[in-house]
């Protein structure tokens, strides 16, 4: 007998992972990045008065943190113009994608999503033994009406839909998604990724009655407040939804610094920096540049991966890149 | 139709929380309490070094931790003289344990634990759909003979078994544990939440080979190294169970600043204090101290909820402590 039984989804779940950070490429090649663009991470950092915040907070760490994170999500409450009983804070979207897909799919269940979109998501929906439906893009960019069409067909409990769009940077408006919505099936919950939505143009961001059971939106302050190694994401929805997150999440998870600076985050309106997306370059230049000490990554599936992905950098960053790049181009043609 | 379809096991979820956070309960009292030493926080905080470590790490917030936690993992397994591949770092040991359950427990499958003990581990084996056999504590210990008796009878797939114990603060020196082992029946893996063996006699710890695959041990920086708020714990398993984590943990889930933070407490070893506890209070004095302002926890179920729970506090938060309880005392009493 082995040690220990696994459940057989865990057994049979890969060891793959959704994403190699950095870090391990660095051990792996011995030496570090000359430039670190590739994890849509915003150089520029976050507001001086979050990281105040957290290096106050760093004498108080002996404290759990607000199992609650009340303090964040009133203001996240009143910036929305939502009640505080729409809103949770998560350990990043990462952490959050996983709650909503544990409360909603078990083995077998339908799930749809677009080919070549966020993996992290794919690998929650497979980790809880969800069945994932793919449709492709549409120009570049994920396509509501193909996402709807495809969970008619398959019945599927969720979608996942981001806008902004990552990796292709690509976007709808906002109207465009809420007029999707009337025709989503009966029992489908629409999840829209707003993680890059301070990025992109007014109007992106979908306007709608918190308390609309039909849809989840989930918020970061990981790209544009330039904290994503803080954790912290939060989820709009109706109260229901909001709730049953209390019944799987991990209460004390929440780490007490990044909701202080999260929170000062949110307080300093001036900050937040519009990173931008860049995806029109060849695929085979990536391997090229990452030899070169230039750290970026490209999207998952055709026709997509005709790019590579090059988050916002310092002038240095950029230099780095510009300097690589002719050289990366030139093997890649060779 | 509802909106949205949860699954069978989300939808039959209590919506109750574990543990109330001193935060919850001054929010609703509308005034902060006057000690907080209920929640097994360490009042004396983390190291200085730590502090520095996370508040330089705040700047650098922007990128994401790194996804293997590769230098806390290093120098965890340098101080335990084992192998990288014996040590998983997460986010908390709540955060562990609710891994390690999704790996094991499938609806029904067999758990065994002590009535009153961390009841956040019974949170997740019920959020996984486990079927939870409970044995008493044993002279207010927990007691390994029943444990693994019970596992036995019901062919439980996990122990969960807390040395020292929270809340009575009882042990087991690390040898009679280990004696213990042999007896586990095959295919039941053993949980050792060594969270508190900082704060416990020499000995206490389990040493085993980290290699044997019936046993997983679980630490913590959230006590001793006073970092609760940061939300840094390990487990040290054999390498099969340790790499299986990959399959279902928030990958890139760890705190940057804490990750840090963590390193550089575990570097400074003359920091940690030994917290001690003091259980033989009478259950009907909490609420009295509560509505004077003292902040202290209580044992989960008879016969050691005739005992009140009190962490490591300043002279301060003892003073308003020592002041507090011949007035509840006498109301109790009354």
């Amino acid at each position: 007998m082995t040690y220990p039984r696994y459940t057989p989804l865990a057994a049979a779940l890969p060891s793959t992972v959704p994403f190699v950070g950095p870090e391990t490429q660095e051990r792996e090649a011995s030496k570090p990045f000359r430039a670190r663009i590739g994890a849509n991470e915003n150089v520029f950092g976050p507001s001086p008065r979050a990281i105040s915040a957290m290096e106050a907070e760093a004498r108080e760490i002996w404290k759990y943190g607000d199992a609650q994170s009340y303090d964040l999500r009133k203001a996240l409450a009143d910036r929305h113009g939502v009640a505080l009983e729409n809103v949770m804070v998560g350990e990043g979207i990462d952490g959050l994608l996983g709650y909503l897909v544990r409360l909603l799919i078990a083995p077998g269940d339908a799930v749809v999503t677009t080919e070549g979109a966020y993996p992290t998501f794919n690998y929650h929906v497979a980790g809880y033994g969800g069945t994932l439906h793919k449709v492709p893009y549409v120009d570049d960019r994920e396509d509501p009406a193909s996402l709807i069409a495809k969970a008619a067909e398959v019945d599927a409990k969720l979608i996942y839909f981001a806008n902004p769009d990552n990796p292709m940077g690509s976007w709808h408006d906002g109207q465009t998604v809420r007029a999707a919505l009337d025709t989503l099936p009966e029992g489908c919950l629409m999840l829209v990724d707003e993680a890059y939505v301070e990025a992109a143009p007014e109007g992106t961001a979908l306007e709608i009655d918190a308390n609309d059971p039909r849809v989840i939106r989930m918020r970061t302050f990981s790209k544009a407040y330039g904290m994503a190694g803080a954790r912290v994401g939060y989820a709009l929805a109706a109260p229901e939804l909001i709730q049953a997150f209390d019944k799987v999440r991990n209460h004390f998870g929440m780490n007490r610094a990044a909701q202080a600076g999260a929170l000062a985050a949110l307080q300093d309106d001036e900050w937040p920096i519009d990173c931008g997306r860049d995806g029109a370059f060849a695929k085979a230049v990536l391997d090229g540049l990452v030899a070169q000490g230039v750290f970026v990554r490209m999207p998952f599936s055709a026709p997509q991966n005709r790019c590579i992905r090059v988050s916002c950098g310092t002038p240095a960053d950029l230099a780095a890149f510009a300097d690589a790049l002719p050289r990366a181009l030139e093997k890649a043609r060779a």
